[in-house]
Formats: C-alpha cells, structure tokens, sequence
C-alpha cells in the first residue's frame, strides 16, 4: 500500500512511461533523515518568497499567503502532527505538497527562479551556521570547566608521562590546560570552517545560474549572510563547507578521545590519580573500586566514528564529476552524525571535568616509586656542587641502585645510606633538591609547569574565555 | 519526566549514592538501534533457558515459563505493541524487565551463568550469520541476472576501455561476466566471514567464563553453531567477526561502485552504450534523453559511506585493551549501516542489470571512430602478408592518418584510397582484417572474448551459479 | 656489520644492561625519512645556540664553533658527503655527533635547554611553513592557467552536466573557473593551516618545561614565528598542525581529483570535449584516437592515497594519552607524502590545464542530440507567447517526440514539421529560443553562466590573483 | 640530463607529435618502488618464456637465450650492479631493455602474447604469495612465544580487566592465549587471502585476451598456481587479492595493536603487570623504572598506518570503470608499506613476548585491593550459605565498606572485624571464599580460566600450533 507512487507527486515523472519502480523509492528518498533541514528550509523559502516579491515575481498577497502557509507547516512540524510521506522523497517535496495543499496553486510559484540544488545545498550551509554557534557554546563551556579544574588544581602535583612512563611531575593546572587550549583550536577551526560556510548559493540553478534576475543581494541580507557565490556551478556541486566542519569535528574529537584516555587511565584502580562522581560511571554494587568510565569509553569509541564519517565523506566527493551527482545526497548522513556526536561528547566531557576530583596521594605515589626527581638531583649536584656531568649521573645512580635494592625511595632512604654514597644528599638542600613541587618549579620558560608560569598561563586562558565570551554577543 | 531515573531498573546502579547523571543515561543508551536484535536475542535466550533445565538449574515449569513469556515477547514486538523505554538503555534489559513483569521473579533467573558480555556478543553472531544469508540470496539473484544478460549479448560487440579510451571490441558477455567472477569471489569471502563468525561464545562470562558448568556442547547444538570459543576474554572482545563481514561488505560495494560508475558512463548520452528504463531513472519531461541514473549513483555513493564504516570498526578496535571496553557498543551502528547499504544496493543493481538494453550502434561507432581495429590490420600484415613489422606499421598508420583528415574510418574510406596505400588493403581480407566482430574472436586464449571462449565462460558461470544454489538447500 | 649497536651513541643507553636488541633499532629508527628535515632542523639549532649565547650559556667562541660546525653539515648534506649511519637513529643525533666530531665537546653543549621532543616538533613545524609556501605558489600558477583558459574559453559553449547527463548549455569559462574557485579556497586553508603551524614549541623540553631561562620571545623573533605556545605539555604532544596540513591538502586534492575526472571524460573519444596534448599523454602508435591521459588518473589515483594519510594521522592520534609517544614518530611519513604529492599533482594539473584545447564541435553536438534547449523554447511560448505552461510543455514534447523519430535535433528538422505543431515554432523566433549561446546568456543572475556575468567573474578571479601575489611579495 | 627523453625507449611513443613532457615521466614513473617485484617479473618471464617455446613461438636455442639473459639480469639486480634509469619507468621495461641488451632482437619476442597489463598483475600475484609465507612463519613464531609464556604462566594470577577496571582474577596464560586464538584467526584469514591470490591471470592481454593460443594450463603449473582467471577484462582489472591482503594485515594488525596497548599499560609503573627487557626498551639513565616500550608504541602506531593504506587502496579502487586505469599504478605501495610493517612488527611483537616477565605480587596488589573477590564471597554465602541474595549482598557490601574506611582489603582486615559482620566471614571458609586462585578455578565452563581449562586450552593450541607446522611442509 505505501509502496503504491502517486505519480503526480513527482517532479520529474511527467513524461515517463513506466512507472517509476519500488526499489527507485525505496534507495532515493531522504526524508528520514533530511527531515532535519526543515527550519532551515522554511528560513530559505521565507527569503526566497520576499525576494520574489520584491522582483515583482509574487504579488504582496502572494507573498503573505505563502508566509503563512510557511509559518503553518513550521507549527505542524514543531508540534509533531505533521505527516511525512514516503512517496514525497525529500523535505522540500513535503514543504511544496503540503504549501500547495495550504495556499492553493501560488505554492508552486514559489519554486520560481531556484531548483532543487540550489535549495538543499543553501539549506545545509544555514544547518551547519546554526550548528557551529551550538558547537562554539559547548566548546566554551568545556574550557571554562577546564579552566576552573586548572584554577583549583594549580597545587597538585601529578606525575608527567611520556611513552606511558612517570617522566616528571607537573601541576595538575598544566595538564588540564593543555587541553583548554587543544579545544581552543577547536573554537579557531569552526570559526574558520564558518567563514568558508557562510555564503549565499540560493539563485543558483540547476547549476548554470537562473533565468530570471534574483536580487542574490537581497538575498544574503535576508538570510544574514556575508558572501555571495561567484559560481553557479561550484556552487551546487561543492562540499567543501561540509567537508571542513567535519574536519574541525575530526580534530575536536581527537582532543576529546585524548582526554578521554587519559581519564579513562587516570581512573583506573592502578593509577588512582583521579575519582568520577558516581553519577557518571557504572560499577558494581560489591566492588567499590569499580567505577566503569563509560562516558569516557563511550567518547573515545565515538571519535572513531567522527573519524569513519570524515572518510565517507572524503571518499564520496573523491573523482565526481561536475556538477550535481546523486552520490551527494547522503552527505547529509555523515554531516547529522557528526554533529550529534560533538554535541553529546562536549557536553559528557565538561560534566566529567567539572565533577572530577584528584587524588594528589596517588600522583606522589607514582612520582616517588618512579625517581622522578632523580635527575634533578643529579642536576642539584652539577650546578650547585660543581661535581663534573659522569660523576653526578654515577652517585646519583649508585643512590637509585640502593634504593631499589631496599625498598625505597629517595624520600624514604635513610639519610645515612644516603650519606655514605655522597656527602652532599643530606639536610634540606637534598630535601629540596628531590621535592616534587619544587622540579615542577623549576621549569620556569614560558610555558613551563612552575607555578608562576601557572599562574601566568591561566591568566592567558582566562583572556581567551572572555573573547570568545565576547565573540558571541 | 521521561528523563526521571529509575534506579531499581540498573543492574549496575544498586550500590551508588549519586544518581544517574541524565548524560550518562543519554550517551549510554542503545536502545534506539540494539533493538534490530531482538529476533537473535529471543533465540539466544531460549537456547540458554533450556540449558539452564538441561543443568538442573530451571526446572521444567520454570523453563515453561520463560518460553512462554519469550514468545510473548517476540509477538509484541513483532506487532509493534511492545513499549521501548529509554530508561531500559537496551534489548537486553527490555527484554529481561518485561519478561519479569510477564512471569514474575523466575524472569531474573534466566540471567543465570551468563552476563552481557557474552550474550551481545552472541547475539550480534547470529544476527550476522542470518544476514550473511540474506546477501547470499542477493548476491545469487544478481549473479544470475548477469548472467543472462551476458548469455543474451554474446553477439554484442562493445568497447573494451583502458584509460578510459577504446581500446579493443570485446563482447558484451565478457563485460558482464567479469561482474559476474566479482560477486562470485564476494560470496566466497562473506563465506568465509561466516566461518569465522559461526561460533558460540555464550558461556563466557563477563571475560573469565562462568561459576556454572554450562553445557556449552549443548548450547552450540541449539543454536546450530559449529564450534565453541575456547577462550573466554577473546570471546567477549575479539570482533573479527564484525570486522571480515564489514570486509568483505567493502569488496563488495566496491564492485557495485565499479559496475555503477559503467552504467553511469556507458547510460550517458555520449557513450550511449546501454538504456536503462524509465522506472530506473529520472529525468525531465521535455529532455527525453535526461535520464540520470540515480541509483547507480547512489550505489555508488554508498560505497563510500560502506568504507567510512569499515574505518570506523578498525579505528574503534585499534588499541582497544583487553576485555570488553564500553567504545564497543556502536560496532552494532557500522554494521547494521552496512547490512541495509548492501541489501538494497544489491537488489538495486539486480534490477538494473535485469532491464538494461545494450545499444549495439552506439558501441560499433566508438569503436570505428576510434580504429580499434588498426592493431588487428597490422597484424594481418605482419601475419598473413609478410609485411616487416615496421612497414606494416608504417602502411596502417598512413592509412589511418588519411582517414582522420577526410573524416572516414577504416569501415568508410573507399577502396580506391586504400589501395593507393598498400595493395593489400581491398576485397575481403581487409574487411575481415577490420572486422569487429573478427578482432575479438582472436582473443582465442582461455579466458579471452571470443565467442568460443564465451560459451566456455558461460558454461563454467552457470556451473557456479548451479553449485550456489545446491549448497544452499 | 651495519647491524652493530655502538652503545655509546645511545643518549638513552647509557645504564641499561642488555645491549640494545637489533630490533630495537631496525623498527625505531627514523634516519631513512627524517633527514628530509635537516634544513629545518640546523634552522632551529641555529636559532637555539644564539638564544644560548644570549642567556649566557654559551660563550661567543662557542657560539661561533657550532655555527661553523652546522654551515660544515648543511654543505656536507647539500653536496651529498655526508654520511648517515642507521645506529644514529635520527637525524637529530646525526646532526649533533657530527657537530661533536668537527667541533668537540662544545657540540654537546648545544642540547643545553631543549630535549628531542621539542626540537623535532620545531623542526617539523619549519618544514611544514616551507611546504606551505610550495604550495601555495603552485595553486596560484595553477589558478592563473584556469583563469588564462577562461579568458579564452568565453565564447565556448559546451554541456553542463548533472548525473552526468547533459543539461545545460554553459561556457567553458564558467567550468574552469569553477575549479579556480575551489583551489582558491585550498588557498584560503592552507593559510589557515599556516596560522596554526607557525608557533614556537621550542624551550618545552620534554613535555615540561626547561630548567634554563631560555628566551622563548627571541626565538620566536629568530625564526620568524609570530606566537609562542603557553603549555609545554601541549608543545610537545599537539599534532594538529601536521593534521590541518593534511585536511587542506584532502580537501585539494579532492578538487584535483574531480577536474582530473572531467578531464579523463572530456577528453575521451565519446565525449570528445577536450584534446590534451601529446606529451602529456601516452597512446598507441596505431589508434590516433587513444590518447590515455595518465596524468590526470594518476592524479586522481593520488587523492586515494592522500585521503590515507589523513586517515592514517587521524587514527594515530585518536586515544593517544599525553604527552610524547613513541607512535608519533612516523607522523612524518603522512605528512611527506602529501607533500611530495600536492607539489607534483598541482604541477601535472597546471601543465594540462595550460595546453589544453576545447572542442567546441563535440560540445555542440551533445547539447543538440540531447535537446538541452527544449526547456527554453517552453518558457519561450510561455514567457512570450502566452501559453499556458502545460500546454507549452506538450508541444515541445511533442516536437521532441518527432525529432527522435526522424533523427531530427531542434535545429535540423524541418520548418515545415515545426510549423505542423506549433505556428510559434518558426522563423528567428524559434531559431533564437532554442539558440544554445542565448540559453547560456538567459542565466544572468550574479555568478550565472550568461557572458556579461562570467566577464564580471574574470574580473573578479584576477583580482583575486593579484590579491595572492601581493600577500607573498 | 637524466631528464632527457630516450623516445626509442618509449614502448608507447612511436607516432607521437611532441616530446613527452618531464612531468609526464617524473608522475610516471614506478621503478623507484617496482623494482621490489623483481623476482617475481623474472620468474613469471621465464615460465612466459617457456610456453612461447612449447606452442612454438620461440625456438630451443631463442629460448635458451632468453633464459640466459634473465639469469644474468638476476644476478645483476641481486649483487647491485644492475643500473636503474628513470626513463625506463617500470621494472619490466628494465627488464626488456636489458635482455635485448645482452641478448639482441630476441629480447623483444619475449614480449609475444603478453602484455605490461597482464605482466604486472601476474607479478603482484607471484608476490604476495611469496609474502604471506613469510608472514604465515612470522605468525607461527608469535604464535608459539605465546604459547610457551602461556605455559610458563599458568599459575600466575593477574586481574581481568573490563572498562580498564579491575573485574575478575584470570591467569596470565588465560591473557596471552586470548592474543594466540586472535593471531590463530589471522592465519586463517592470510590462507584465505592467498586462496583469492593464487590465481594465473597472464594470457589476459591487455585486457580482452590475446591473439595466440597461449597454453595457459602450462603457464599454471609452471608458476605453481592452481586455478586459471576465467575472464580477461576482470583479470587485468581486479584488486581483490591485494585488498584482501591489506584486510588480513589490518586484522593482523589491529590484534597486534591491543596485545601493545596491554604491553604498554602492563609495563607501566602504575600497573607494573609485566617487565620487558633493557634490550626492548628505552629509557633514562637515572631513571630506572623509567622503561619506555617503544616498540610497543611503534608498532600501535604502525596499526595506525595500515589501517591507513587499507583505506587509500580501497578509496583508490571505488568507482573505477574497467578495464586498466593508471590509478592502480600505485596500488603496490600500499602493499609494500603493509608487507614490511607486518613482518617487522611480528618481529617486534614475538621478541617482547618471549622475553616478558610477570611480577605477580603488582597483580596480586591490584586485585586485592579491589575487591575482586567480593563477589565470589556473596556466591558463597548464597550458594553454601544459603543466605538470600539481597541479604550477601548487603552483607558484603558492608563488610567493603568497613575495609574502605580502615584502608583494609578482604585479606588484611581482622576476622574479629569480618565475624563482627557475618558469622559466615570466618576461617578457611571465608579464606577460600575470596582467594583469588580459588575464583579462577571457578570459572570451569569450557573456555574459562580455571586451572583444568587452562590445561585443555594449552593442548588445543599445542594441537593448532602441530597443524600449521605440519601444513607448511
């Protein structure tokens, strides 16, 4: 039964003698997913109705009626009564069928001096305009949560990894804004990817421009945007606007899997270096320690998707033909998911930022079980007590070698063991020259871990915060 | 409201203080896809209730039970009454809260000696293995509708391309037997993929096994799987399963891209070498040779999502520590995309190739226009006339020069003019020298296009298309 | 021999007890690739020893030893003497043991301050600016041969296609410049992808920060780099420099695969649109016709391999845990190999591109054999004459049905068989409502393919051109 | 200089007008990689070579020379002293240059009935044969380290892991046998690959067959190759072979990546599971727990790049028209990177394995201290108890909690405290109910790691590891 075509629905089917086949349909439509486009698309025809009026094309009654056949079917579809038809393949047939039904014959002038291709290809790039302001304000929330974790944490100290290895510590301050700035970038390439989206390709055509002279000026202006197309035939066929936002996608997700494995180890009963609310792990009921990161799991599974949709795309474009093909259709698919994924993994990581909580015990644990200030001890020695490079790596060897034979560490060693291998690992100067807090202050360039650059660092961050703050008012 | 917690349905939620942050439940949920499971689900329960009887741990009005409450089950879903609730996160827990309220506390028991670890895992194997099945069946229909076009254009005479240029006449039969040979080497590798995938890994546990002696033996035997996974952490991690099916998906929906892009180019106007009905394509009413051949492109364009799925599974997995990690949760999301993308490409290529029409003068232009037969005249030089190498060369290229300044081809200059270049280039043996049909038949060598060695192909394809179809009665 | 580990070379080496396994150095090492840095890498030692001279460390003496010893090495490694030994696993070590070995012990010296993870992230971060730079100027030689083509090509008409069939007449101009249209947006990237790049890493040590006052600001001033990065975790750890030059060169060579792909159907037999020259093609002796256009599928067999790379740096990246890996090491190999990819395929496209000739013949008889102006004479009787839309479209079916009948096009059938249909279908009225050159004039709204329009977008392209080459002086 | 053109040497360039362009021969150009496949080239002439001489094309002494010629050419390549020209573009017009070179006129007739389409795809074939023995020995050694660890680690207990959190006790040869049944799979999957791969395709041509009655069966036995193409246009075109191989490597692969990630997790400082040796890893010289696992992370990275070139040889393939295209004339650096990542990563990756230690006490610690037991006594109070399930649950439950606030475990809290709690918390009983070896053994369904099953699981791979040794002779 909704198998059976109505002919007359089709566009394109007046000539044919066959009917057109089940499987045609069946592969064609995209209604179940282009439905999404529909505020987007009343937006455009809202504009394209004016500018018609303003051409003289649509009389001023004309115009109202379609404007309030428009704002009805915006009312249908907000609501949920709207009935979407298989047979209609796409949103824009629905919003013409249903125009058409509303207003009478003046629905299909309505489709004067623009096509299909134009249409869709205008109503993505209002989409993916609205969905970036989305992405930008998560991405805003995100480093403020980053930025306020960093502000509290600027005393704890954690072990720095390299190769998974402890290496040296740093401040906790320091690790989380190395992500700030990561979702920084974000914020930079959507921006961008932004100004390559914003560009008014209503008016034109098929591909080959319009017969009729559209106001593409007015145009623009109407739909709030600053450029207008040179190109027709660019215009339909290109994808690069959706191919950056997926981009700045690909890299934000990149960051955000980074994050995520991060916590994913830090959580970890083993590394202990952070604790996840309750709320936002699953667990067992008899296995306290068991706090499962499903968020953060689910987020990195998620960044591979966001990758497999860049692919899509980029595969899909690769080697078409000018102008419109109808492999393009289903760049939609990979742009939807996209975006839904950025949405809900920005929004999972700030509340595991937010509500996260170091364990600074576990950090000195690491920190001290791994000799992470050996060196600096070794360099205590060089540059304090003018003992020659060899001889420091030597004692300081020698003292490491004895503390692991024993059992313990260079704050736990006896001060008489340590003694007997040099005379300089004593009193407060040893003390100091072994103290996680004061490595971390030792590296003190720019950039560095020690506290005041800390300091300095988020007082950068917090210029950032509000720029972007600013940005968007 | 539909958002409200309602903690007593977690089986993971017992211990915790906080409740279940909304995002948790939102991000976690799978629900909204894993449902396309429920047939397997069912079929794996029922199999583990009668195992559990088998071992003495349901009695027998227990199993009865649960039987009963499971077929009740399968008909409210199979009906469409059975209520999805997104606060159940997925299949599993629907299933197991409504057979509870169905069959009261005896509904718990039937999680007895298995956990979801290892009953997804089963469940998404035998999903695969039935729709391993389903493609069988298409690519069968289709190797089938290929071979009766190439039987029926034996005597049809096309370009063979290379470089996308005319290169040699080959037959009609040839091109789509090589098609053919391509979806055959398909159903050997999905084949191969059910090997891999056809094997119970219920009985495993969480990761470690199970505290019962499952009758695993007996599980297998239920469920029609040939073999039993002897290590329990692999079976609930490994998706190599997944991963050979989205393989060997990939071949595949690159072979659809490949013959989509002829059809694409051969439907064109300026190729012209086959139509395509009306009910296959769409056009414009006034421009009757406008007939886009919209599925072929979107087949095409599939394949493309079909490769951005098979990343995404790789990317997922890559790295992954052992055992189960929460990231594998959308493996379902790639597969399933994948299983609807080659069903209907399948079925949309069958149908096309089924009502293709070969347009014989177009092909016989091509290749005229673009002396695909100048080599063979050289030959017959060379060969039959004892003409050196190079001379031969030298005369056709003379020849074929003069046809390209008057605008003849080697089928339309006159005799006169042929003989003026070499005497050998008149009466008969030159129009069997040129000869289109002739030029291929000396493709004698097996596997070559002669019309010989295409009854010999065609012969071996049904063969092949016989043995298909014995093995699956 | 070669095989043999020199255990004092290691500078990791130096407590270990086992002698570094051989596979331990044939999978690390990275000399076979990343002596392509060697420019860069003495770059930013150059700059490095200054800063050290300038923060007292070294003295002027020392200063100038190492900058004689790196001019020594840049001449060695540009006259080919140098010799690089796979026990010094990078290029790093190559440089600085042979600065050792010219200089002495002061060579050692010049790793006073830095650490192998900041230094290679500098040094890829020049390279990458260099690169950049190549590119940018070959996309502009690139835009000028499409821009000179359009110049030339205003007054050629040929077949605007979409789903590969013929639609619309359009000027050869407005598809050329199309394509300028889409490298001047990978100009626009790679300029974005240069403002991310062009960052001072250098003085983050391992990951932390250094214990020297090193002088980040003069640096930066040193090497011309306009920002220095805030979190020396991030420094050492972030690759999105390396995976914005790899979108931006997807996102290019997607556009270079697309113009290959017309190129290669243009400029086949059947479509006839395009000659290539000789010498950017390969053929046959004996078929005039087949000229294989091999640059332009090798460049579109490029792309795939592009869109590896990407993929291969965005799967490398995903899930990595901060900071230094080890897996990072051969981000180099994605990134080399787009490089050395764009730079030729951008050089291969401007060579077509240049020498290229249309055909405006062939052009023409695929509008007319596929009615592409039937549309217009509609909207001529409707707009015109009067007629009701419906019926206009009738009697152009209705002529279109006898031309394919009789063989006809719209401009050969007789007057007389017009007239029979319709009394408006005659004299220069007709003649004019089906003229291809008008139809492409009627598509005159901004960015249309009408004359006056792409005269407009000329102007607009070459003042983009000069734009690009004013920003490099 | 090297830039001059040789036209003679051009097998294609015989008529043409112009010289070709340098960037025609620069793009070209393959034997800077090619030339890998010169074995194969060598062996499929001689066998070519050896058929023309049975159907009478070539006489004994002509073939003799022939045979001669190509020895020699071996030889030479083999000792270096053979001179690769970049004019000569590939490795088979090396080849036949050479061999007319050192054997005349005759070395051209070597190219009878064949062409460099069906040449080049029969030395791929030829190639990958000859790779997956290699790597089919790579895995039987991996296979076999594992299964001596496994053996040598039967008693060791270390936690299970699910979401990276502490489940359940397993023993370690449970862990590594999981990683033997995946590397079992890839085994199967290399033979399925080579069962695609083994196929004749020479005799195809170009790609409509070839104009001599080539004796394929003869040619098949002579290269050892089991089954003849049936299909000239499919033989020339087809990839599956190559892409099934990169499939099997990136399964491989991604198997090999996970077994790193544990590796890299295990030999952390923070889980500390495992110790691999100083000749396996990097490090500090004062730092000594500092052992970095580098080539763990190479080769996780290298999983990266396969899955990479995987991807750009199917993005290469999708959408090709047959027959040849130029395109595929990179498909072989895909294949070669993947060839030498997977052979030196198995190198890497059995090294590691072989010389792991297990520290059984940081196991130890890690499952005590999360309560990986607590389950286990809640079985035990229902299941020899009797006590309702809510009940152990609770009662369990608060006895973690005790252990929690006392910074206790299930094993160091006093009995006093445990029998305060439950009557049943006592003596061996209770002992016995949280002993970890104890809760292995547990799991005695088929496949899980109780002791019995470990014992079975070693002799079913001893079984598995006998069949592929068995099956290579």
């Amino acid at each position: 039964m909704s198998e059976k075509k109505n002919q007359k629905e089709k566009l394109w089917g007046g000539r044919f003698k066959g009917e057109a086949a089940s499987i045609l349909e069946r592969i064609g439509e995209s209604i179940s997913f282009d439905r999404k486009l529909y505020k987007e698309d009343l937006e455009g025809s809202r504009a394209h109705a004016k500018m018609l009026h303003k051409i003289g094309i649509l009389s001023r009654e004309e115009l109202q009626k379609i404007l309030n056949g428009l704002n009805t079917i915006e009312s249908e579809i907000d609501s949920g009564e709207f009935v979407f038809r298989s047979e209609l393949e796409d949103i824009h047939m629905h919003v013409e069928a249903r125009l058409t039904e509303l207003e009478g014959e003046v629905g299909k002038k309505l489709h004067t001096g623009r096509s299909r291709n134009d249409q869709v290809a205008q109503d993505v790039r209002l989409y993916i305009r609205n969905r970036i302001l989305e992405v930008l304000d998560r991405l805003d929330s995100l480093r403020e949560s980053l930025y306020l974790q960093a502000e509290r944490n600027i005393d704890t100290i954690i072990p720095g990894y390299t190769h998974l290895q402890v290496a040296q510590p740093v401040r906790a301050s320091h690790f989380l804004l190395a992500y700030f700035w990561m979702f920084t970038r974000d914020r930079d390439f959507f921006q961008f990817a932004a100004s390559t989206n914003d560009e008014l390709v209503l008016g034109s055509g098929a591909m080959a421009g319009v017969n009729y002279s559209n106001d593409r000026e007015f145009l623009a202006s109407e739909l709030g945007v600053p450029r207008i197309s040179p190109n027709s035939m660019d215009a339909v066929s290109g994808r690069d606007h959706l191919l950056q936002f997926l981009f700045a996608g690909t890299q934000c997700m990149i960051h955000a899997s980074r994050l995520c494995e991060d916590l994913i180890l830090y959580s970890s009963q083993e590394f202990g270096l952070v604790r996840l609310p309750d709320g936002l792990t699953t667990g067992s009921s008899i296995m306290p320690q068991k706090k499962n990161p499903d968020i953060a799991e689910l987020i990195r599974g998620k960044a591979a998707r966001t990758i497999g949709n860049l692919n899509h795309m980029a595969v899909l474009l690769k080697g078409l033909p000018l102008t419109y093909n109808r492999d393009l259709q289903e760049d939609k698919l990979a742009l939807f998911d996209c975006v839904e994924t950025l949405l809900i993994s920005l929004e999972g990581l700030e509340e595991m930022i937010r509500e996260l909580e170091f364990r600074p015990s576990r950090g000195e644990r690491s920190l001290k079980e791994g000799f992470a200030t050996a060196t600096d001890l070794a360099d205590f020695l060089v540059g304090e007590k003018g003992v020659p490079f060899r001889t420091a790596h030597e004692l300081v060897g020698r003292l490491v070698s004895e503390c692991g034979e024993k059992g313990e560490t260079l704050f736990t060693i006896s001060e008489q063991a340590r003694s007997a291998i040099s005379p300089f690992f004593t009193g407060k100067e040893y003390d100091r020259a072994v103290s996680l807090e004061l490595s971390a202050d030792k590296k003190n360039s720019f950039g560095g871990t020690a506290k005041a650059r800390q300091i300095e660092q988020l007082k950068i961050a917090s210029e950032s915060l509000k720029t972007s703050s600013r940005t968007k008012e």
